[in-house]
């Protein structure tokens, strides 16, 4: 295995600054390169200690490391829980839940609590206006989505709560590999949406930790 | 007034064919070859007789047709009311509803009748569904939106009957001039809608008509 | 196989808003979930009971179904044939017979009767001409061609009825994979088009059914 | 004065809902119906009551609302004071402050304070560094940035609150109206930053806003 | 009038090389620099001598020169007649008449014989068809059409001679001012056909010139 | 074999129109069905008999033609040699090959000669400048060039007949698959220049024939 | 006139770091500001002091300051002269000189050198091989070109020094407001080239500076 | 092993033109091409002969070359160290180190010294800071980053050399492949940048060299 030191540059005082450690873009990233900034945040005493974008073959390459491979990250050391209300996550279909699931993964990995309603596309309304008791109990809503993404707006009409949305590339042909559903997200007509890019499940999980940080 | 027949050739056997009349284009047209149009397909006994996106200028050119400022539309002559049940046209915002009155607009010189349901965007989707029986009664819906239009997703979740789908270039940024709810309409995850071109409610209103001169 | 209730929520009254069961949209499912959902709606009395875009591993989790590896659909129940008239299916290539092949499929599995025009592109103009009364005899024109896709323009002008395009991904360079054949349909200047994503001769199947419907 | 009731749909209820009043979105809208829209909210006792993208033509048809020109926005009613922290505006250029000054202006009509730091794009690193102890006193930063937007990234390296990253259409070429900036911030390699449409900085303040009640 | 001599570099001998004077792009250039290049190139002895995309402003400062409004050219020396057969221009709506009108134009400028088919669009194929023979007679058909463009196609399994295709920015929405044209023309499916810019009237006009020539 | 009859509609009478037989896309087509068609193309007698984009695949299911494999072409039936002149064929870099051997090989199977000039590209300009006299013996000149593709421009100003650009994909990043190379040649600032499709060297063939035998 | 200290913070210190002083960007800012920006930095000393995209009621405003309208550049101090060689800039056409004389203005502003060879595109390319000798003299080439942009590439084939591509806007339809220019500067196949952005002649001007210095 | 005099046409005089030989792009050819390239290039005295974007099967055709895998670059003679000064090669992460490396390869070959700043992204702005020395030893800077590519614009802050901007392919969703970078990198606030290709770390060597020759 490489020393990290070798060629990347750890950042060992983000937490000071951010109250976030630094994090692994596994993707593009050989598995011994993986394997060794993993053990070089365990030794700096970094906590969490997780990689995002991971296949099989990083999971292979970190074996102390535990890999879920729908959400493809590998978590080597979990937060202690914090006592920060709960996240919901909503997806508008099945094929959106891995994105979800790196979001639910990143937030559990951080010791954030999450709810997921899953499969409340608004094609059937009812669906997600069933689960207003859940959605309005949450502090902060992800909505997770793709094709014409339609849920973040209708959530957001729906609780009071700040809505992350996070557009997926699930889909074909003007889907665009996500761009109708980061196009239609961007001008939702309902106030209190913000969005980060497409099956950035872990990007939206960071946003909705500072924002309840920033509750505290 | 020039002669259309020195710059235009009039397919007088369109509506044999297709049953609909020749309608004039009228941007980019100068108004006198508008109202030169307008006056040839009088004469050849067209019924009904409409120009469409005219501007003012048209009108005063054109001055025995009736002018719809809002709709841009010029009726030279009305066809008569026809019994084929009622066209509703839904509409997610009041900056939507110049589209909209394109659509009705066009299906009224065609003797189709209508009723306009406004300002039913998602955002408070409590609106729409307020609606409900009134979309029930359509034989189709035209649903007319920019922005991320998440109408007409949810629209055809509510009703049996199809759904045509018009985006609007209202909007900024990535609104994209109509390309977000183009883009949202053709990815819609309900079935039964199909779209035509941004702020088209004409083009939605011929639609409708074929559909509904289909089941006769 | 894993209990669809577990990770999807079947929306078992949508039938009774729009006359049309939930169908499994296939593509990024694993095959053990497309069985457990084609299962759940079995059990449930769904008709018929479909799966789109379904690969052979897909089929061979669910051997119960029929698979039309052309049209890569799934049938697991087919509902009884409906008496709402024929729905012609013209396609421009040879190349894009796999899209119509969907539609085909899917108006089958919902008991709609169609008949096939294939291979009449306008590069020789005078195949479409010809078979001018299979195209009179129609309720509804459903259109697929790529490239260009000019072949709606040209049926829309030969029948009364509603045509419904659908581009095709068939092409290399400045098709961009169907983007040329949807800008063209959208732009199309004949009235009585509408346009579904690429390649989604599903979609297409599903507007012509409630079209026909419209008109019982 | 049109009465609003006759063209619009008032959501009286959104407030219980989302814990906001319906604001206006001026552009597109004729002045009169702006004030009629205006003039609705206020005899239904929303708090504040304000439009967007106003035109000065807009104000002098509302009289009695106040007009802030380089926000272009009209505030008719102003809500009480709310001790919720600070919001920090940070901008990147002058030509970026008109944005800037809508969510301040937002914010302000909403009853939360803020502060605004403006000029302290990357181009010359130290000035936004001379303002560290600023931005940490913040609950929430957002950044308004054209061009290439990297004021966001840099911004969120130093803070552990919340980022909203706020494209502005300021610059030419290769800027595309703000797509340059808006792609940057998406892509943004430090987490903690989610993104609104370009030069929306109305929908910032609102995300804010909700994020600071979020922590209450 | 300034000298020509002063800013621009007139290629005397291009002639000689291409068989081609050079010719003035009028836009985005002062009347007076293109009255001063007509005269440098009307004294050096080029035939013909034009300007294209000219206004009225340029128009007023080159008065000796003939200028045709609706082709935007200005011709200040016209060349001889020549006998290298028919150039057809054919185009699909009358609002693709302009562009013509550039070919048409120029060729007639270079003393090329043209014959215009207008309004020939192929949603009423019959049109086109009824042209046949005038079709046919032509040794090069210049096909000029905006929206989908589909006649270029028809045009050339029609007849055995090279087909030129000018799209046009004619149309809105996803017309994007001729881009869905151009893809069209650059897909289209029948052999023999190649393409010009859009509105490019006048690169038309030069290849089928230099086609002409390459049979002599 | 499948009989071509039963799934496509050969257009028998295209040679009497067009002066060209139908001639078989071979991508997305299985190889038996591309089999299929050369021999009914072979029974009709049609001359030549050819398919493009073929792959190896393609050649061993019709064993009977001629495969070249470098321009993907499988030729059935050669056409007599013709005596109209010779098409230069100019390609960029020795990377644009490919594309360039598909128009020699579609030339040659229709009986046409050509000159092939290799490895012409700008960045030495001087390489062009030395083949002047074989450029100037050509009836016609196909350039072939990928990334910013100059060479058309260069070539146009020193020959007399048309130039046919044909956009290839080679190149990376900004090249977007052959789209710079496009879009260069459709804005060159030389006349005389019209543009096929990327990587279409069959296209630029059949135009240049067409050019030919309108000389005739 | 307001104090500049009001709105901007000037990098006093950027001279130091950067070698440059701060340069004011007009375009979007108020006259009085930017007024006041070069009032700021003439009295803190900057050397030179100008303003980048002025319109002429910027120069009303700042009466002290040079203004260039062809430039659209205020100079309100010059630098001295500096002895670091001859900058070339080579325009292809006389409509791309306005950006050519924005690099001229600017580097003259500096003190530094410069030589104009306009108008040598390259479809006559025995212009800009005319120019060899000039072109061989050249420190650093500033290349300026719309439309297909071939010059660089063979400009860049013809010296040793960097050659320094500014697309411009100039050409119509496919020419895409200078993306067309600019990707094939991007993917010119002559090593030695780098890019601005679109009409930037003021940033070439900048790196040309930079280039100067480093050889220094 | 093919003749390379067989397929292409060597520049061999290039070098005495520019000062560079001419270096093989080896991504399309096939190994036995490149091979033979490279064999001719030796033979004919270049100095250095590399081939660029080459598999590991180009580098088995060619043994005698080197082969720097992450680079993908294949030296096959080396020029002398020349003492011109440092190029500085600064990376944003370590997944954009294929490229810096691809950069250091070229100039290495050429004989010119590098120094490497890996992973200092302006997430943590702290790390580029620290490297303001090394920064300012620096002749050039070449600046290699992906997603947003902020740090063109911080170095060009910090430094008065030239800075030569890298934009890479790395990322996902809104990256677009590099479109984000590349877009963020043409607009960058800071003078005195100037852009290649996506991922064109040989490029940007090249550019570099021929600043350090022009300060010679």
């Amino acid at each position: 295995m490489p020393d990290a030191a070798d060629f990347a540059r750890l950042d060992h005082r983000r937490a000071d600054r951010t109250g976030e450690p630094e994090v692994v873009y596994g993707e593009h990233k050989p598995p011994a390169e993986v394997a060794a900034l993993l053990a070089a945040l365990l030794t700096g005493g970094s906590s969490p200690v997780l990689a995002t974008r991971c296949s099989p073959a990083h999971a292979a390459a970190a074996p102390e490391a535990h890999y879920d491979s729908a959400a493809r990250l590998l978590v080597a050391r979990r937060a202690d829980p914090v006592d920060l209300g709960t996240v919901v996550i909503a997806c508008a279909g099945t094929s959106d839940l891995p994105v979800a699931r790196e979001a639910v993964g990143t937030l559990d990995a951080f010791g954030v609590s999450t709810d997921v309603i899953a499969d409340v596309g608004v094609a059937g309304v009812h669906r997600v206006l069933a689960e207003t008791d859940r959605l309005a109990a949450a502090r902060i809503c992800i909505v997770v989505a793709g094709m014409e993404a339609a849920l973040p707006t209708v959530v957001a009409g729906l609780v009071s709560c700040p809505v992350i949305g996070v557009p997926t590339s699930v889909g074909y042909g003007t889907a665009f590999e996500g761009l109708a559903a980061l196009l239609g997200m961007l001008t939702a007509c309902a106030p209190g949406i913000s969005v980060v890019n497409m099956d950035n499940g872990f990007g939206a999980a960071m946003v909705a930790r500072r924002i309840l940080r920033a509750g505290g």
